[in-house]
């Protein structure tokens, strides 16, 4: 049990109203402000994103947006037509412009194939991102495969493709690496789920946190877009607010078969970027930004890397493989995963996520999202501090009794 | 005919090029400016904002979120949801939130509608906004419903009631003010028409021009919004581009019925506002502001109509009447719509828009936005040269044959 003063209490109280107001995701930081005034928030550990990314995005910002009095362009404008950011972007990541659709966030994008694409039957692995279950539409089957708490929540791939192969679902979805526990799944394993699942009609892979990830000492990128092209049935889905901070922007893309995207944009989705959005790509597809970007990816991952493992040394807590830029932990000392929440809130300055509604977890978990080494320090003190205080203050209540 | 220059006939060709890539919209500045540099714009006149509006927004942007450095938690933190926004707007409009939907843009807000509601057969009065019609999906059945030229494109209400009657369409879709040619219907004529109608599962009023309407003389504002709570079948759909000159943010909002509001935002539109929208919303919502625009609203009305008594005083040309902040004008000497809006964009950097692609329009016709005072009189001036020029180069061709 986690111990509040009376004060506290009335804060966790509010906590809990905001979150229940919130649905399935975390309530911003606006909202935040104007519901709980009385709560400073000094990291948000909720919010996953490369700090470093974010510096590097508003630097440019300042110069070539603010300083030069453009701003005013880009809030006046029209936004290009979808098409002409996806050509932007195509010559960035080799591909045929024909098939990226440009998303009003990555959340767009999930939500406009589902509602199009599948038709009968969605496969999804949970724990998941939960807008993949919560948007599929009325007279739409979920199958929900059960990652494994014994195998850390990773895909098994052959029991996968095995599942996939037994309820044949026309739509499934792998996110990779996963959401909330950070599990990856390597390129070739992918390639197999892709040649042997060939008739599934839709296999939508999101690449949302695949900048966190890597398969060599170099860290260098991993990504299916290019895959797209020779497997039709394959989607993947990007967002850009990862990377790059940049959420209140709603930058991503999605990369699929040419009917696809014609079909999508012949019944809408014409201007659904707005002018920082398309600031974002014109920029992020510049070699000059991106040669700046790719440093500054790898000193993210090598610290995020030195973060999970000063957290693996922390007691009461397990702390799941994770190759994103957050990590899954469980509490393993009776303490309720919403009680801590609210005690790193209160008590530090700390926000960071819950999991007690995401389907699938058995136990007490957070979310805790890796920011800048000044800041991962400030947490791992803090995380260091009330677990052992509370251990403390549980003796001193027994010697009361 | 319009004539041409050699260097400017290649121009022209461009501008063809460009103009049918962007499909049913004029192409954006963006796009503009990347494909076709030669040409510099010194009048967007195709862009429809009341600019002393946009000039306020740019003041207190300046003021509230560049000169404090706000404006790095817009970038930053995702945008509040969709509930929370209407949340803030429904204050504003004293309305009840539950029938507020916020868009990313009017134009998501017609795609949502539209796909989600409307089932069988929609009626679309022609010329009008062409979203309207394509972005209907695959079995829905479009009935047109031709606006009279011999009647200056307005609408008979009586006439239009029979229509619905005998057609018995699900939606009916009514934008008013109207685009592209301005006129208006009178709330007291909508109101009968939700009283005739009342069998109609979907009555689409598109109020994106109605800032710029107005039926006493005082200019104040006039809506059916407050109506949607006794006209469960009324969808009222507002874009705030043309009011602010903020397309570049994409704001816009719906009120519906609670029903609808909460089944779209079941499937989806999380976090489709961005950072910036979400400042746009919570500033034109407080009362010191509210008060300037409304000064300037009425400022740029008054000026829209002297800029409309002075088009009239043109030769060659029928002004249609307009309550929008945009006319449509009819070239009545021979001459080519795609050509005068070369011609005038070439020699004079007006950018101005044809409406050749318009169905349900007979004739040469283009659409002119109403800018500042002093724009307005150089589009004047320069409308006037080009048109007497162009009849003095005719002679001239005359005599030498």
């Amino acid at each position: 049990m986690m111990k509040f003063t009376d004060e506290e209490l009335i804060v966790v109280k509010k906590l809990e109203i905001l979150k229940n107001e919130a649905g399935s995701h975390s309530p911003g930081i606006f909202t935040f402000r104007q519901k709980l005034p009385e709560v400073e928030i000094k990291i948000d550990a909720c919010f996953l994103s490369n700090p470093y990314a974010t510096d590097l995005f508003i630097e440019y910002f300042n110069k070539e947006i603010l300083e030069t009095g453009r701003i005013r362009d880009l809030l006046e404008c029209y936004p290009s037509q979808n098409g002409v950011i996806a050509e932007i972007l195509a010559d960035f990541l080799a591909i045929n412009p024909q098939h990226i659709f440009i998303g009003n966030g990555a959340i767009e994008i999930i939500q406009a194939v589902i509602h199009n694409f599948t038709e009968k039957k969605i496969m999804i692995n949970i724990p998941t991102f939960s807008s993949y279950y919560e948007y599929v539409k009325e007279g739409v089957e979920v199958i929900y495969n059960e990652l494994s708490k014994a195998e850390d929540y990773s895909l098994d791939v052959d029991r996968y493709i095995a599942k996939v192969k037994f309820y044949r679902p026309d739509t499934i979805v792998l996110i990779n690496p996963n959401n909330p526990n950070g599990a990856y799944t390597r390129i070739v394993d992918v390639q197999r789920i892709l040649d042997e699942l060939w008739f599934v009609k839709n296999i939508i892979v999101d690449e949302s946190f695949i900048h966190f990830a890597y398969e060599s000492q170099s860290y260098q990128l991993v990504s299916l877009s290019n895959l797209v092209a020779e497997n039709p049935n394959l989607i993947v889905i990007k967002s850009m607010s990862k990377d790059f901070g940049v959420a209140g922007i709603r930058a991503g893309y999605g990369i699929m078969k040419q009917e696809y995207v014609q079909q999508l944009l012949s019944r809408g989705y014409l201007w659904n970027s707005n002018g920082l959005a398309e600031y974002f790509f014109r920029l992020y597809t510049r070699s000059d930004f991106a040669m700046r970007y790719d440093i500054l990816r790898v000193k993210y991952i090598v610290e995020t890397l030195e973060f999970i493992k000063e957290l693996r040394q922390l007691p009461y807590i397990k702390v799941y493989p994770s190759m994103a830029n957050f990590v899954l932990i469980e509490l393993t000392n009776g303490i309720m995963a919403s009680d801590f929440v609210a005690k790193l809130l209160i008590s530090y300055g700390i926000y960071i996520r819950t999991c007690d509604d995401k389907i699938g977890l058995e136990g007490q978990f957070i979310r805790l999202a890796s920011r800048s080494r000044t800041e991962n320090n400030y947490i791992i003190n803090s995380l260091r501090c009330c677990l052992e205080m509370n251990v403390v203050l549980d003796l001193i209540d027994e010697k009361a009794i």
